[in-house]
């Protein structure tokens, strides 16, 4: 039996199918005794004075103290001049680091196997500093912003978790062929990081390359690190070779050991409430957030439950094949962890 | 039997493999008896006044006269301050428009059938501005420069190349939910243009919901136009999923008539000489330049010999799983140009 002191999460059940794979994961770190005691938080955006949008003060408050948390899907706010609310938490937060693993997962078919790699995606500047002007009539610019600072981290925290997570390889995609300035100040860091980083290889390609690479083989890659924008696309491809991501996990990871957990997937509005949708993305993210906590035990026993019970192909939700409610789903992977015991 | 005026046609050779293929070309453009003529320029490029980099004039004044060009893959250059080539080539011709239509191509086996769509880059301006500062010690900015008139050019472009080419949709590929003013500003242009043809679907997608649905379905892309550096990420994508560069035809576009075709591979140094390179890129950049010149019946009759030599997997090079040489892939097609005679 396992045992541990008990850590208070933020539930940020979200909008859509969102609280029923908060429950399903719920009960299914109850199952496993997991010692995580939720907090459960609303975070619809108000606007402050001045008509600034930010997240409820009582989910900050929660999130400021616990310092973890877990978030299912947001639905896109439609008032004018409302903010992306993915965008306003890694701000609020400064949670600099994407993370998603994409591992392939048995029974769960696709034009590929064996994928097992780690996007870490720099997320807090880059092409997403909101910095545009119109220079004459027709003629508009973006300004992609790269930092000294924000890329150090970002690199520093690419080895760490290659070291931690027993990965031996790091990659940095880039274009400093073009932008030989900013990507070019992304990879110098890189490369200084990685002369600390002896027992970690490292490696430079191209973001044009490593998308062919990629659909060709990605199984030749392990971690990759890159600012914001290559991010967000390499993340969602990388997404897609596993399965979509109904199945991927994503971690958003800041300073000072805070971090959010979250399922990157849309809120599903024609199946809400219907108990057909799919936690497993939801579900892995906690699981990536156990292994942050260094519950490594407990992170284990819930993802070969739900590794398993996808492998046995019998009780799956609509989108991976099956017929099975979302709560029949649960239960199974619940009894697989009581039969794990 | 076919006839027409003959084309001349400015021939880039290139380096590396770039002779031996452009031989191959030549050879089975022969058997073809297609109607080119063929100019043979090099393009290593030149320092002018104030050390200013350009194309030797020679090769300048012959792609000015024949408003024609096939190129084969050039070598980096590593003198300092030396220009990307093929951005020379491009901004010396305002080639304004990179086409590559990405077909599955029976035969040659990859994790995906039946693709069947075309990437539109914008190739002029977006973030290959080169415009970039430093604003203070470890910040860096690059601009990415969107104009209304680029927008709209490229926009018409893909709708006329999906009305001439007997395809459906046009998709517009951008983040103007997070580049507000300048994706907004080029999807804009697109839905502008959109109007104009009613008998061309249009659709917007998000570039990271793009590269998602791309690796888990491509078959339902057809035609797709983006910004510049979207159009460099998923054109090497989506060469991905049929084969890679070796096998992906590209053509780069400008006003009055100019035009590029190109394989886009590299030198592959290690082989050349040595009659282990594989013509088809090049050779269906030059089927896609007949079908440019409206030599639809040449065009035709070559990509037959082409593909039905590659389906029947007797003589194929290396790189495609074969044990051919260059030249016995070469004179396979030609055999089969007779045959259809
Ligand atoms: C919703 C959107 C602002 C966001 C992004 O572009 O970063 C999304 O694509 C993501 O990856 O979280
Ligand atoms: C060589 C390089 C400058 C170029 C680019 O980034 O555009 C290449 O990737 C391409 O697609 O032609």
């Amino acid at each position: 039996t396992l045992s541990s002191d008990v850590h208070t999460v933020t539930l940020i059940p979200g909008d859509g199918i969102g609280p029923e794979i908060s429950s399903a994961v719920m009960k299914i770190f109850d199952a496993a005794n997991a010692p995580i005691q939720w907090e459960e938080r609303n975070v619809t955006a108000i606007q402050g004075t001045g008509g600034k949008w930010m997240i409820p003060l009582d989910a900050k408050e929660s999130m400021d103290r616990n310092k973890m948390g877990l978030k299912g899907p947001l639905k896109t706010p439609i008032a004018a001049g409302h903010p992306s609310m993915n965008l306003l938490l890694r701000k609020t937060f400064d949670l600099y680091a994407n993370v998603r693993p994409c591992v392939s997962i048995e029974g769960y078919k696709t034009p590929y196997t064996e994928v097992n790699l780690v996007t870490i995606r720099e997320n807090t500047e880059g092409e997403y500093s909101g910095i545009e002007h119109v220079i004459v009539d027709g003629v508009v610019q973006s300004i992609k912003l790269i930092t000294e600072d924000a890329s150090r981290r970002i690199a520093e925290f690419a080895f760490e978790y290659a070291r931690n997570n027993q990965r031996s390889t790091v990659t940095a995609v880039h274009k400093a062929n073009i932008m030989r300035m900013s990507d070019g100040l992304f990879l110098k860091k890189c490369r200084e990081v990685a002369e600390a980083y002896k027992d970690i290889k490292f490696n430079e390609m191209y973001l044009d390359t490593v998308c062919l690479n990629m659909v060709q083989d990605p199984t030749q890659f392990d971690v990759l690190v890159m600012p914001n924008l290559y991010g967000d696309i390499l993340s969602d491809l990388c997404a897609g070779l596993i399965g979509g991501l109904g199945v991927t996990p994503s971690g958003n990871i800041g300073a000072h050991g805070v971090a959010i957990f979250e399922s990157v997937h849309g809120t599903a509005p024609d199946i809400a409430g219907k108990d057909l949708a799919n936690p497993t993305a939801l579900l892995l993210s906690a699981v990536m957030m156990l292994n942050h906590l260094k519950l490594h035990e407990y992170a284990k026993k819930i993802q070969t439950a739900c590794f398993d019970t996808i492998k046995a192909g019998k009780t799956m939700t609509k989108d991976l094949g099956g017929n099975s409610k979302c709560s029949e789903f649960t239960n199974e992977i619940c009894q697989r962890i009581k039969d794990l015991e």
